[in-house]
């Protein structure tokens, strides 16, 4: 009998599909990859085109040059000029594309990936996230950031490169407007954070737990919407990423490095992507709403009934997914 | 620079990309298509091979057999066995699976296609829509029924044969949620329905329609979530599908068979979804919500942003999608 579960800060209902299940070793990526070279003459995010990436906004260096680095995307969604302008004219509702859009280049190196740096070279690109951010909530026009990454083609890239992305929004998109809403309508019921609540419940129940540090804990999702969907909450209640201590930055990378490599040597290498969920901008400091990553491998197809309804249909059962992923041995 | 819109009906913002954007042919498919044949022995929903589908519950039939007839899904990703049981412990919410998940074949030929069926052919398929919504309308369990067809491989479906699905969930999905409450308050503040004002709407500004018919409108949203993203409202306000007229049944088949084909023949075949959104079960007769029918082109990938934010990037100018369906000529 299959069943439905609805995770209980956003509330989406999934349906978890026994019919259809697969087991957690069948989600194995099967596609070859291409071979790809430590440098690439061509590709404009290394060492050398630097050129072809004007504006830089961030980098940090070592002896031998930029480890990481941002910069305006070339095919930016947004512009980061001029005022804000909003419109409304009978039912349109309107505004000028005032934002920011920047790729952030995760090494110098072509061919290298999260899972295969080292753990401190993880860390730089979380300082370099939370430099961004933090200058970013400054500028009072934006009102929501977010952090992402896509990983392989599938996940929406084409860019071999490692690398992720940051758009800030001069709106509050409909999931943060609705989640923030939920966590309100939580703290009003109960006086507690409904994330702080679903952290210490996975980790008394420890079933969905993939695995755990001082500051941070990863697991599956009780309502995963599709195989593998994992959250990696910080222990400490804040509602905005920019709060990340420097201590928490160390952990965060140890976590995140760790679970990226269960997913591709677990997994081999699947596509996916990523997202750091944080409060608005013009949110402050509160007790309700908590900041963390999502990650999403894109194991499945969303069909007609996904878009046409916003439950999912997932083909894999959630505790079995986190102990195979804690059984993945990281090398 | 890019703007922002936001779709009065269900808040969602999206991002029309000018910097990304696309003239509407650029969208045309480009894959190759496996030539199919008229008859398929291996198909389940070819003729012959009823034996394989059991449990059919539903069959139109002329003279030389089935037209459209529909079975419970074989892989079904929820069962309608037993009663309804939700269980709430810590931070779990939980029901059984309990639920219907059909297949409709639209057609006996296995080759055929939507936008080349004769209109009858897609009254027929409306007629079994409608027959299977009103029967699930009185089973107290279900609180939601989606109507949905995947076509091609990016839509979520890997069988050729002519076919769409239903499935009626137990619970009351996110987006229905979301829908009814925001149309309940465009009510309070106008007492107007937003999708009857949004049709009246786009019927006087015209930029955005793709046809009209006595009953049926077909438009580009304003906010289209990515490129040729279309409605085909009825003009007369109803919340549930299952109120369609036989009369409106004849006036959408002819609608939806033209649009597909202009899709067909414009953007030669592309994948794509359409899903009917009707108001859940419960709320009977009211004056704020109404039915319609959705076309989502899969003609971009959601990626990281999309997924993290609910906003979504189009890289194409709606306008301009219409202009071009428009001009489209449906032999």
């Amino acid at each position: 009998m299959p069943e439905l579960r609805q995770n209980l800060a956003t509330k989406e209902w999934v349906i978890i599909a026994t019919e259809r299940a697969k087991r957690p070793e069948d989600f194995k990526s099967t596609k070859a990859r291409k071979e790809q070279p430590p440098f690439s003459k061509e590709c404009p995010f290394c060492p050398g085109n630097e050129i072809n990436t004007p504006g830089e906004t961030y980098r940090i260096s070592d002896e031998k040059g930029w480890v990481v680095r941002s910069f305006p995307n070339k095919f930016a969604a947004l512009v980061n000029e001029g005022e804000r302008i909003r419109k409304i004219k009978g039912i349109q509702r309107w505004l000028n594309g005032v934002g920011v859009h920047e790729v952030i280049v995760e090494s110098p190196v072509h061919n290298m990936t999260t899972a295969l740096l080292p753990v401190e070279g993880v860390r730089l690109i979380i300082e370099l996230y939370r430099a961004r951010y933090r200058e970013l909530l400054k500028d009072d026009r934006m009102e929501t950031i977010v952090i992402f990454k896509n990983h392989g083609e599938a996940a929406g890239t084409s860019l071999e490169h490692p690398h992720s992305q940051l758009i800030a929004t001069p709106v509050v998109p409909g999931q943060g407007r609705y989640r923030l809403e939920e966590a309100m309508r939580y703290y009003d019921d109960t006086g507690e954070c409904v994330y702080c609540k679903m952290l210490n419940e996975e980790i008394k129940e420890q079933s969905r737990m993939v695995m755990e540090t001082d500051h941070f804990a990863a697991f599956v999702l009780y309502a995963a919407l599709g195989p593998f969907h994992t959250w990696i909450l910080p222990k400490r209640h804040a509602p905005n990423f920019g709060e990340i201590s420097d201590n928490e930055m160390r952990d965060m990378a140890y976590i995140l490095r760790t679970v990226l490599a269960k997913f591709y040597h677990g997994l081999d290498n699947p596509d996916f992507n990523y997202v750091i969920r944080s409060a608005p901008t013009g949110g402050g400091a509160n007790d309700y709403y908590h900041w963390y990553l999502s990650i999403v491998p894109r194991l499945s197809k969303t069909a007609g009934f996904e878009l046409g309804s916003g439950m999912f249909i997932n083909s894999s059962v959630p505790e079995e997914n986190a102990k195979f992923l804690r059984e993945v041995r990281v090398p």
